[in-house]
């Protein structure tokens, strides 16, 4: 019986990563929660701080995914703009949150009080929930199958720490990683063998360059464990024979 | 008369990116390179080692936007098919370039002889041209308003050095950087004003908490650098005047 995959989408808000002025730090580690939770990310979309790129993204990727996670754009600023173009592409009104008020007041308390500006992180999609956030003030939302989370990486992924073990998944990605110091255009026929030779593997070829020679990391990836170590072992087996020195868990 | 705004998308193209294995490293450094020749990194996707998602992708982008730059998934191994997806893509054959089957002859002369799988990196979607590599084999690959990159960060940015100065643009857009050590809620009345009083202009601002204090860099983007320093300058003001220390330059 074929497993059920889950997947999810990621929708990255904001011009500072289109500008190249900031690295971004979201897919990697949204990518690497997801897959404990075994759910895959699927497909990453970076968009810009204009609510109708917001909304074509939403809703593009949040009825072909389990999930749809967007990280950036729900600070106090004009330019956050994520949750009223959220809720425009699903359809709803943008509503204060009773709760999220109560947080931000009880968490601005000491700090000169709720603002209006303040008070913009207490909105959301009518009928959202919230997603706790113990590393800042303003919570993350969750509005159907739709995360909301901050964009700066360290408060993402506090919201992803209070969503672990709440979402239904599948069977993890499991991988392992050999290396060889070789061209992968020298092993490309027997990469290309084991992976025909094992339904259900997926091998990657990440090439490198590095102390002045070229090698390359192939990465096994499947739903089980076995599958994966059989795979490994034949792949492994294959370049031995032809004279190549295979170093687990990769270089 | 409004100013012709050049754009450009972003397909990353690779598993290893979804799956958090590698840290993607081209999207900032396409972004500035686009910047510079005057050109916006308007969008970017991040799809699967996968044919259809590669077709979609590459349709949905090329079209609106002027140029499609793709990274990833040319090289010789069985997981390499953005040139098959491609040229699916665009409805060409896919063809061995004769330019970059002689570059590949050279360049693996004393490394072992072109193999078949060597040869597949002189394939090309029908009518294509190349982008030089300096720093390994095989090309990049131009076709149409689609540039075609490699996914190892340093082999891209080579090949982006070979397109430097080659492809139309605009006026780069310029920007200014001041940093305070304010919540960005408490300012978030002043940063509104500063923008709406400059049409043209957009202002981010990213917060951040650093020896634990909390504080914000407020970007100031434009393509033309006077109006740039002249709402640098107007904020900077209201800001002084709010009693807020300015660092000119961010923090």
């Amino acid at each position: 019986m074929a497993e059920r995959i889950w997947t999810a989408a990621l929708a990255v808000i904001g011009d500072e990563i289109l500008s190249g002025r900031t690295q971004d730090r979201n897919v990697a580690q949204i990518a690497v929660w997801l897959n404990a939770q075994g759910i895959r990310l699927a497909e990453v979309r970076v968009i810009a701080d204009r609510e109708d790129a917001i909304v074509e993204a939403v809703n593009a990727l949040r009825g072909r995914n389990d999930y749809l996670f967007t990280t950036g754009g729900i600070g106090p600023t004009h330019d956050d703009i994520t949750v009223d173009a959220i809720a425009r592409a699903v359809g709803v009104d943008v509503v204060v949150h009773p709760e999220a008020r109560a947080v931000l007041e009880r968490h601005y308390a000491d700090r000169g009080g709720l603002t209006d500006a303040r008070l913009r992180m207490a909105r959301v999609p009518e009928g959202a929930r919230l997603i706790p956030n113990r590393m800042s003030g303003a919570p993350g939302i969750r509005y159907g199958n739709i995360f909301i989370l901050a964009g700066v990486p360290h408060i993402a992924a506090g919201m992803l720490d209070a969503l672990t073990g709440t979402l239904e998944g599948g069977a993890p990605l499991v991988s392992r990683t050999i290396g060889c110091w070789v061209a992968e255009s020298e092993v490309a026929d027997l990469l290309r063998s084991a992976e025909k030779g094992h339904p259900g593997v997926a091998i990657g070829s990440y090439p490198f360059f590095r102390e002045g020679r070229v090698g390359a990391n192939f990465v096994v990836r499947a739903t089980r464990q076995a599958l994966v170590d059989r795979c490994t072992a034949d792949l492994t087996a294959a370049l031995e024979h032809a004279g190549r020195q295979v170093v687990d868990g990769g270089i």
